[in-house]
Parts: structure tokens; sequence; C-alpha cells
């Protein structure tokens, strides 16, 4: 047994009740991106809000809070022990901050939003959404303050998505990589060998046989279909439902089909940490991945680091080829540089590996002036447009190309973004070190043999679920802290070497 | 408003977590039989079980008990606000004689239960299933006992499903029609008038054309697609997780048509009740279909009356033809006896109108023996054999047919099917009273044209949700409760008219 200490114990019978409250919102949440009828969204809202505040209620009951406070400091737990204390005095910490009508707008006020912003989106219409923009802000810097931090008001919202995470740290990275990935983009514009567009992206496909793909794809990657579903929803998405039942959505465009596919391989790395969280942290506040920067790392790795290696495409080739009958014209080398267009283009979800992060140095940048109240929903989407053209040369033309492309200030979260950069840094490094520690690693995803690779990321990253914090479990498992020089010298041996 | 008494507003203030709770389980329900990965079911029934064990501890706090024992006899309510406190009333006394460790126990089993159900079912082992029942009937045996009643444990169950029904009244009900069914039966059969089989039961289908066909007639019934779904589960089951988001399921067996038309149609029935509830009870107690007998009369009433009759298959004929090719073979007569055949047979689900209810009563008797401590399961499976060959002259061969064809006891739903008769005698009697209050009934189902008919059961049953208990609900509608006469006169005018 890993929860042994009789106080532990007590403790979790009172917050398994949480856990089946969590697995009851991980199930509404999901069902209302992928199957709920339109106007069931009313009643999905209230009870989604209603849920919310009895969460915080429950967690903050002196069953839960008390042991957890006598425990903090106790030296006869074991990791997992300590890790579970970690964990449920974090969220008391924010939760005990946030008055209960708060959470409950907030969570009112986004599951409102959420189909406002589709809609705006949808018809390039800013104008939908900026008012529910507007409130969310005000309620997010609300909670911020709430909360309290020691710097920076963003310091509150980055923490609660990367446990530690700071203002100034982001910075500090921000600063080392973005001269670097622009070093590189430049001598990639300029040497032309990765091509900027590619004309399989205008070619359609047909979404049953693409779904073939993607299926098909995903049991190779070791997949357990029995655990897990492939869906459809407006914005792909992974959701830990329950140990095993992890689920992940697509979507089809109908045309460029690298999108759908490389979509999915990101879903499931994401799924695969959750469905390798150790097995006898079930139902407790430990079963799920430690941070959402940890968490992309995983979908990054699978995604980029093994998807868009010369290895992988060759290996995929033939499932390419005996589902989508254009694949015929193309060789595997033209594949590959299809896979890894690089061009600086104003859709984050659709960048390349060399200028994704400045989508994020973006957000990052408007995501501060918001927090500190400089701006405001009119600003974000003008200040957008002339801060994405400095940073990559391009300008959106309409509102959906710009501000209305993410989901996630429709949800209310805000420092969410900075953890993707985080995803793509963490990755590189693993990547620096699953070469050295597994010899045979390129004829491995050659081989499409991806068991030895899942049990390495089992080993150093998914078992642990949320025991260790995001940098403890990097130093760890790998003797470092998470440090950005992997990534560029991913990208440099990559895309100039 | 309808809610205006301020003691009824604050209790309503604290009621509506219940509902965010119901709504949270509604989903989950759903979810397990329609779209969940097989190996969730054990996360799924946890968290089914807390929920449940939740939603008994915040219904029994001070602050709703209190107030609705306050209010219980206060004259200054109005009819809404009583049966508020009614509906809780009768919620808050049967969870405070349950234990929440038997409640939770209750969930967890019948979750576990239910993939064993299926797989016994599937495969013809009533060994899976058995040691399972052995525990439903040991727990339900000891729910009754807590829940108490006066003159026989059964009453404590069926109240629960059918508020104020007895055994009793049950068996003064079959009394009645037993023998008459059996003189409708007999002539029937000797008469041949109506066959036993039509060789279409053995037609094979597409099932994309009947999801079409099924989704059609929906349409033309006046399901709203923007405010439920029809997807495909093992039992077809209605669920309303909100006032506007009521979805049914349906399913395909490749062959005999009129299975999957009929159950869709069946369903189509229950969810018009939930649609058509009035939206100012929305998250309140009340906002759901008064009982089980009266949801099934709303289903049988779409299903037998309207659906079986020739009005309606003349009026269906065209779609049918259009989208099943098989169809060409046979006219509007032949359809009309190929849905309308009456054969003593073994499944309750594929029985005709006029055996229905002696399925029924079979279940009856043998609920009523589990429940007075005489039969284990075993005893059950076996005695049920020579039950059915009793009372329809047919033996199963396999438990398959026999004992393992129903969802209910898996479920723990003991007292549950005679309110399938219930529902049959008042779909009848509604029959009687809507054909004298709408002149032109007919000729509205000739022409498909179902608005008034939908109006005339908004008016008369849906919109008052539970706000009046059933029978009271019957009077105040038609000016007399359930009467079994007119289930009677409405098989003799269909069958031997």
């Amino acid at each position: 047994m890993v929860f042994e200490h009789p106080k532990i114990k007590e403790l979790l019978d009172y917050t398994r009740v949480l856990w089946a409250l969590h697995h009851a919102q991980s199930v509404m949440s999901w069902d209302s991106e992928t199957y709920m009828p339109r106007e069931g969204v009313r009643d999905r809202s209230l009870a989604m809000a209603e849920l919310a505040a009895l969460y915080q209620k429950l967690l903050l009951r002196d069953e839960v809070v008390k042991p957890v406070e006598e425990l903090l400091d106790n030296e006869d737990l074991n990791d997992y022990e300590r890790g579970v204390v970690r964990v449920l005095h974090r969220s008391i910490r924010i939760m005990k901050a946030l008055p209960p009508k708060l959470v409950m707008e907030i969570a009112k006020t986004t599951e409102e939003a959420r189909p406002y912003w589709k809609e705006a989106r949808d018809k390039n219409k800013f104008e939908l959404f900026e008012p529910y923009l507007d409130k969310i802000i005000k309620l997010v810097i609300e909670a911020a303050d709430y909360i309290g931090y020691e710097e920076h008001r963003y310091d509150a919202l980055l923490d609660r998505y990367e446990e530690g995470l700071t203002k100034a740290r982001v910075e500090e990275m921000f600063n080392y990589i973005e001269p670097r990935i622009r070093r590189v983009l430049d001598r990639v514009l300029s040497e032309g060998r990765y091509p900027q567009n590619h004309e399989l992206e205008e070619v359609k496909y047909e979404v049953e046989a693409m779904e073939r793909v993607n299926k098909t794809i995903l049991e190779k990657l070791g997949y357990p279909f029995e655990r897990g579903r492939l869906d459809v929803s407006a914005h792909p998405f992974t959701i830990g439902i329950g140990l095993d039942d992890v689920r992940i959505t697509t979507r089809y465009e109908g045309k460029d089909f690298k999108r759908t596919l490389y979509s999915t391989i990101h879903e499931f790395g994401h799924a695969l940490y959750d469905l390798q969280i150790d097995k006898r942290l079930r139902m407790t506040p430990v079963a799920h991945g430690v941070s959402l920067g940890i968490h992309e790392s995983q979908s990054r790795f699978w995604e980029n680091v093994i998807g868009r290696s010369m290895a992988f495409v060759e290996a995929i080739y033939p499932i390419l080829r005996d589902n989508l009958d254009f694949i015929n014209g193309y060789g595997i080398d033209e594949l590959y540089y299809y896979f890894n267009t690089v061009k600086p283009s104003l859709i984050r979800v659709e960048a390349d590996e060399v200028t994704y992060n400045l989508h994020i140095l973006l957000r990052f940048k408007l995501e501060v002036k918001m927090m500190e109240g400089e701006y405001k929903a009119r600003d974000v989407a003008e200040v957008w447009n002339d801060e994405i053209e400095r940073l990559l040369g391009v300008r959106p033309k309409t509102y959906s190309e710009g501000v209305l492309q993410d989901i996630h200030w429709s949800m209310g979260s805000i420092g969410y973004f900075p953890t993707y950069t985080i995803g793509n840094l963490v990755a590189a490094q693993i990547y620096s070190h699953i070469k050295r520690d597994l010899k045979d690693f390129t004829e491995l995803v050659s081989g499409l043999r991806f068991e030895p690779v899942r049990e390495y990321l089992r080993e150093k990253i998914h078992k642990w679920g949320a025991t260790y914090p995001p940098e403890e479990l990097l130093r760890r498992s790998f003797g470092e802290p998470m440090n950005p020089k992997y990534f560029i010298e991913y990208l440099e041996s990559k895309y100039l070497g």
C-alpha cells in the first residue's frame, strides 16, 4: 500500500467525494463539447456552477482542512502521502481565498461565454464575445487578488496551472529562447529547405478514411480503446474521466490532413500520461498529471519529437498510403516536409515548432497587461494585431484569425498559455535524455515499437501522478530542473543540422 | 411566478444543488449506457456510489428537512408549492429511513452488476448474474424494511415508483384484467385475423436507412433535436438531463424493423413528457414526471394507441417505402398486421398489446415472493419458466429468454414492473378522453399533424410535472382515477371489433 499513515487514510475517506464530483464534472465537460444538444447549455451551465460551489464547500470542510494543516510538516509521511497533503493544501489555499459567490460566478460566466465565443469566432464578430471577455478579465483579476501573490498579480494565476511558476521565470525563459528562435527562423526562411507551404495543405480527404488513419495510428502508439475514445469536438482535447477512461477528441476540417493527424497524436500524448498513472493512486488527489506544463511536454513529445521525425514519417507511410488515395503521388521525403513546414503564421494551433513559442509570447504579454488592468477586451483585440505583426511579420485580417482563435480566455483560463512553452521545452529535455537512455530510440520509432518508450515515460513521469511538484519531478527523473537550452539544441539540430 | 412563498423560495435555494447533482448523475448514466469505454465501469460505479451518498446527505440537511416539515400542512401554499413540499417529503422520508451505507452499497452493487447481467444475458450464463441478483434481493429487502409499510413489504417498493400504489391495488387491477385479456387473446388466436408471425420479422434492414426512418418519424412526431438526441444502447431508454436536454436511445438488431421503430416511438412518448414540463418549474423538485406509471402511459399512448393505429400506419407508409427498399413488396394493410401481430411469446419487450400485461403479472408475482423472502435468484430463474408457461403456454429454452431478459433487477429496480401495466391502462384511459375532446383525433394522426395532440397532453399531464400525485392528476384532468375498464374496451374494440 502506498497510503499507510492512519491520518492520511482517514483524510482520503473524506476526499473521495471530491474525486467523485470531479469525475462527474469531467463527464459533463466532455459531454458539453461532444454530444450535448444545443439547447442543453443553459441547464448545464447552471449545474456546473452549482457543482463548482459544492466542490469548494466540501473541500473546505474541517474534516479535510484540519488534517491537511496538521500533516503539512509531518516527517513520518512517505512521498505519496506528502504529495496528497501538498496537492490538497494548494487547492485549499486557493479555494479558501476565493469567495464561493465568485467561484460560482466564474463557472457560470464561462459556461455561458463558450457558445458566444464559438459563434463570435465562426462569424468573425468580436462584439458577441467582447462583453464576456470583459467580464472574465474583471472576474479573474478579482480571483487573483483574493488568491494573493508576492511580486505580480499574474503570478497568482501562473501558479494555478504550473506549481511555482512566476512572471519573472517566464520572462527569463522567453529572454533566452526568443532571440535564438528568431535566429533559427531567419535561417530556415532564407535556406528554404523546410518550405513555408505545401500543396497537400489544399488537398481534401474523406473524413471516414481519415478517421481510420487516426484510429490505426492511435493503436500503433498504444492507445487502449477499451480505456478511451476518439470523438469530434470544435477544439481537440483530452479528458481523464478516470484512470481507465481517458478520452480524446479531434476535428476534421476536410483538407490538410496533417492537422487532424497531429492533433490526434498530440492528444494521445496527454492521454498516455493519465493512462499510466499508478493505479494505486486511484481516487486520490494525486491521481492526475502534476501540471499543465508537464502534461504538455508529453503531448509535444509524441506530436513533435516522435511524430514529426523522419523515422516516424517513414514508419506510418504505409498506413497513410493504404487509406488516403492521394498519398500515392507523394514520397516519404515530401510528406516529411509537408509535416514540417515552417511559416510565420496567424493561428497558434497551426504553428510549427519553430514559431509556436512566439505565439505564446504574444499571449503572455497580453495577459500580463490584462492582469495589470491596462487592457480591456477591446484593447486586447487591437493590440493583438500589432504585436503578432512585430513578432512574426504577419497581420490578421479578421478577429477570428486573431484574438478569437483560442478557447482559453472564454473558459477563464488566463495564465494557462505559458504552460505550452514549458511543454515544448520539457519535451526537448526529455528527448535529450531518452536518446541517451534508450540507445535504439530511433529504431524503436522506425519499427513503431513504442512499448519501451511508453515504459520509459511511465517510470520517469507518468506513474508519479502529482506526487512531486513539477521541477522536483524533473530533478528526480533527469537530474536537473527545466532547462531551455535543450529546446534550442533540438531546433538547431533538426532545422539547421 | 409559481413559487412566491418566501419559505419555499428559501427552500428552493437549498435544493438547487440536489437538482445539479441529479443532472450530473443523469449525464453519467446516459454516458455509461452509450459511449463510456468498457474499462471505465469501475471508476464510474465508485463515483456513482459516492454521489448517491452525497445526495442523501445534502437532502437530509436541516436546511431542507426542517422547512419541509414545517410547510407540510401550510394552507398558504399554492398547488406548485404544495407539490414541492410533497415531493421532498417523500424523498426525505425514504432517504431518512435508509442508512447511507446501504444506499451506497446498493448503488455500488447495481453499477457493478449491470455489465455482468449483460454478459450473462449475451452468453446465456445465469450463474454470472446469480450472485449479484442474490445480493440485490437481500439489499432491497433490507431497504424495504427500513422504509416501512403498512400491509406488505412490497408496498414500500411499489410506492417508490408509483406514489400510493400497493400490492393489494395491483392485485385488484390484475384480477380485473387477467381473465378479460385471456378472453380477448383466445378469440384473437382462434380468429386468426391478427397473425402470430409475419415474414417481415425475418427481413433484414440497413442500420443507416433505419436510423433515417427513425429520425424522420421523430421529426414528424415533433421531437426537437436541438433539445435531444437519438443514440444506441443495449436497452432503449429516455433520460431527462434537463428540461431542454431529453435524450432517447434505441437499438438496431438488423432485422424485424418494427422493433427499433416502435421502441423509438415509445421513447419519444417519454421524452415529450419531460420536454413539455412547465419551464417555470426548472431546477425544482417537481420538474419531472410524477410517476413511472404516468410516464409509461405517455410512451404507450404514442407507441400503441397512436403508433399501431391504422391511421398512423397509413401516414408513415411513404416514409418507410422511401427509405426501406423491401417495403415495396408490402401494402399498408400488411404492414398494419405486421406491426400488430399477437403471439404468446417469451420476451416482454417484444410482446404485443394483448399479452404484454401477462408478462408483468409474472414479474409481479415473482417480486412479491422475492420480497417475502421465499425466492432466491436461483428459484426466480426456475419458477419463471413454469409460470410463463402457465400464463402464455410457452416455455423458455434458455435463461436469456427467461429471467435474464430484463435490465431492471440488475439495477435494483424491484417494484418497477407493475408501473408498465399502469402505463398501459392509463394510455387507454387517455385515449377514450382525447377522442371525445379532439373530435378530429383520427384525422390529426392521418395527417401527422400532432401539435394539437401534444398540446392536449401538455395541458392535461406534462406541464404539471410532479405537482399533483398520480391519481389526483388523473382526477383533475379527466374527472376520475385510474380505471382498468378503458384498457379492456380498447383491446376489445381493436382486436374483436
